[in-house]
């Protein structure tokens, strides 16, 4: 049986999770999103954010929060920008497009935004009415490639959002490995005062399922209980998705998960640094892209899995490891003595 | 603490699951839907239907199993027919027409679609291309008001449905209860043979969360995975749904599970016939709809939850009492008690 | 050549709109409705409606102006109220819901709707978030079955919906035929006042194409060139429609061609009263619904072209004559002739 | 008053038009395209694209043609590939996404898409169902920019579309200028022969308003009159339509008119050549894109109307100057003296 570094949704979910889902499992609660654990598990965000005013939802998966939340703010002829490495944009299988709406995107070097970035979109949508009207940025931190905004960075990209009507949107599936990255500076409640909305992704931070939209911004809050019923992610049972997190944030339980997650990842990549191998790029996640002569690839490729990212040349490519909550000393001792025999 | 009969998912899932859950929560397994237990469940859903060619695919709800299935199946100007009291016609906030379609609909005495009543709608259609084409039917079985179709009744919509190019659509979130009333001669492998696509509902029956998509028909096969992502649905955790569905069925948990919510439902239908209470149908499945006097639902308010359904007039009213999985001999009696102090 | 009562679109236009697209089609003139001839138009309207803030669209059809007001008005999960007679029900191909909109819909007894039928739809949506939101009512004047609302009739409609946030929207495909009734006591700016939004229709009224969307309410204002563009209602050479209304509108000239049509179709009424004959409904507009014998049917049908509009018994039928602003008086009159010697 | 270099849609239409539009007049004729002059020039159509089994729809403009071609062809998660340059991703508000269907877009040099773009876009989508599935390739003849494919060209992108499973469609808002481009070596014959739907462009080549959809490839044949209705673009006065195309394509009026325009723009580009001013691109078409020194943009700006395309460097742009079927030859004497004073 080979171990995977595939992805971080491979295992099932904390056992702390299990408990929560046994020892309350026959209570009676009501349906829909409204039982004590999903009221309960709504303060605890507000308060880790420290904004009491925003409005908390939980889905169940992240290209559901990304395409509720994109149609949900958004008018007819609106669009959002992101980076051509965005998930809304390689990755969803045109969810938010089926929603009847264009995503703008620009390359970027890192899988970053800046302001230069979407400037350069707006300029390209004076032409109105026959142009889409951009009104909202996508960000993700951890981004797909790994990297994380750094605080003022962030600010920097929300007070240009403000200056042009434009809603800044942070989709979260990392958040937790991006921002307990070594080299971050942000803290959750810096991403609730500098966002319009965002998630808490617990599918890949140890929950079972599920994902927390945290929208700060009045305007999208209004009536977003009609969306969520509309577009199928009103869970009847949505006690299942309060418990977790519930769990998972009523002390430092998701924090840790996620550092466990860097951890593990970062012993991987010293590892692959120390036999000399260079990387796509320079991430402090839960994400590694290590290129590696195919040869190496070959032979890691019988006791482990892992995505091939990208061709590099003819003789190496990139590979992406990653660790999660449930990744093990051993299984990342497995790698490093693998990677020794090479 | 009120005990409630407002429906069927007020509690958690049966303990079978959470320890099925539990056993194979650090198993690594591939993402959605591609795991060894949504292999394993689909093969015994295929089975016990008796359907080799049949494609299963788990989803999390029920309203986004309904636009799943009508918005995969249509093209962009056909509709889908159904009675007035069907799910997606009043109770899912306009998810289907959000996903660009028609829903037809027709008043029936007891919920149940006839043929008469299609025919009657496919007249009114001829006036092509200004109207739309309907294209499918859509009926629930157990219905919203609890009754359900006969085999007959089934094969008839069917022999219908087929001689005039409709698909047969059967909503299955009350299924099981369906399936299991005392007065149905209906298996799972006649609803398989009867229907061009149908949903197992598990939300409703014991599980955590979770229904099973069984698509009979060819047509409807084909790219349906694209359409799951695209909508959101696809979890990347797809062996939550699928260690559910393989305990449910392993066996006949599944059928057990109704069979006991079913007679729960009875035991309370038996206690208020014989107080001399009437119905608003005749039901045989985990849902009843008495008629009391605004007395004694106040006075029975007191100790217990239900849905007040419908005022009779002005000293009547149907509430309606839903038994579920869970619903215990205890919960039961104190009802059956509380009625006789009345 | 049989003589079409078919409808009111059978012919071309009025010989002086034909002499005003001669007379300016050579100037260069500004596209996508940025001409004089849309500018002037529109500033035509604004003083007939005594409405000097209204905004005015120009579209090529009826469908398409509904679908665009319905569609910009309106959020994602709030839907419009109609007769089940409306044109946006029946007759558009699923349009409305292609947009994402559910119509809630509500038995009439003469096409028209009243507050109480608007009340009953509102009754029947209190369980949010598990139902869509109406928000807007859908009325036309005159009416699919050529009825007419008054003025009480009207504000009374305007000042329910402005109490209940509902939007008030006109459809005016026949808004000539209906004002110029001889029992209406409606003046186009009371049309005016006493909506959110209508179009005054062209295209059955003298025009070669075109209806103006005429909107009030500065909420469905704001943006609607973009819902234009993207709908692919934006004419490039707008001046086609421009040059159009402000033929019809530069002096009475579109009030005439109503007067004319409805005062040809109360002459066939008359011939079919004097002959005994009843009609489905009570009409003073260009159309007429007769109950004839169906051997009558079949004898007018030898010289004349109209639409069998509905079954009544095995021996009669209610058919459909529609006069234009075209209709002739030797039109009319071979029409009685025929009535006679049947 | 300015001379109008700006589009080929300022004027009017050709004199013929509004003579067959008066002597038609007062005809009766069916509504919805089945009118005796679209039912014609459909027969017109098919015998020049030699084409017996093609399908003709006639509609009012080019965004609506696009939109309605695109989301007949495709099923949900389907998308179209197009050049960055492409109207249907630059110019039309978001119309395709809104019909819920991605254009994947690619960078081209010259406006015209290759075998090799469209190659790197299906390399870039194998990740199936994750990503959408590319089905429609969309190019423009003549292109955005000015450029023609050749027949060579053109049935190299066919046979690689039918060897992928790819539908190729062809906008041809300027196909009249682009068939009667000098250098092109493509007939209407080869566009129907090449494709598998496409549009004859009639705003823009001297009809009042109308496009002409022909429909070569069964699939996308069936029912697309649901889709006509649907979105609006089923006019009740066809016949409007029918005419004018009638009466473009009963000799070679159609043609005759766009190698006027092209002519027109010959003569100015030679003129500009002459001055020693290069261009953009290199076009044969009724569209020329000049580099001017600023200082020569402002001077012209004083007696002619263009469209300033593109900063090229901080002391001159790229214009476009538009040739149209109504331009007079002393309407390009003028500018061509105005630019000799320059």
């Amino acid at each position: 049986m080979k171990v995977s570094f595939k992805n971080d949704y491979s295992e099932g979910c904390h056992p702390r999770i299990l408990d929560a889902l046994t020892k309350t499992n026959l209570e009676q609660q009501n349906g829909y999103g409204l039982d004590e654990y999903c009221v309960s598990a709504s303060n605890l965000i507000r308060n880790k954010c420290g904004s009491p005013l925003s409005k908390v939802h939980f889905v169940s998966g992240g290209t559901q929060a990304n395409l509720l939340v994109i149609s949900a703010a958004l008018k007819p002829f609106e669009s959002v920008i992101a980076a051509t490495t965005g998930h809304i944009y390689t990755n969803e299988a045109g969810a938010i497009e089926a929603t009847g709406h264009k995503v703008n995107t620009i390359a970027t070097e890192d899988g970053k935004l800046t302001v230069d970035h979407i400037t350069a979109i707006l300029d390209g949508h004076q032409n109105t009415p026959h142009v889409v009207k951009p009104k909202m940025v996508y960000i993700s931190n951890a981004t797909e490639i790994g990297t994380i905004y750094s605080k003022k960075e962030l600010q920097s990209l929300y007070k240009y959002c403000n200056a042009n009507a434009l809603y800044l949107f942070m989709d979260g599936a990392r958040l937790g490995s991006g921002l307990m990255a070594s080299t971050s500076d942000l803290s959750l409640a810096d991403v609730a005062k500098y966002t319009d909305v965002f998630w808490l992704g617990g599918t890949k931070n140890g929950a079972l399922i599920g994902e927390a939209i945290v929208i700060n911004n009045a305007d999208i809050q209004s009536d977003f209980e009609f969306h969520l019923k509309q577009k199928g992610a009103m869970l009847s049972k949505g006690r299942l998705l309060g418990i977790q997190f519930n769990e998972l944030l009523k002390d430092d339980l998701f924090f840790d998960l996620a550092r466990h997650a860097n951890l593990q990842a970062m012993k991987l990549k010293e590892a692959l640094t120390a036999k000399g191998h260079s990387f796509l790029s320079e991430t402090h996640t839960n994400q590694i892209f290590p290129i590696l002569p195919n040869t190496t690839i070959d032979e890691l490729s019988e006791n482990f899995d892992f995505h091939i990212w990208k061709k590099i040349n003819d003789s190496s490519s990139a590979i992406r490891l990653i660790a999660s909550w449930a990744t093990t000393d051993a299984q990342v001792a497995s790698f490093v003595e693998a990677l020794k025999r090479v």
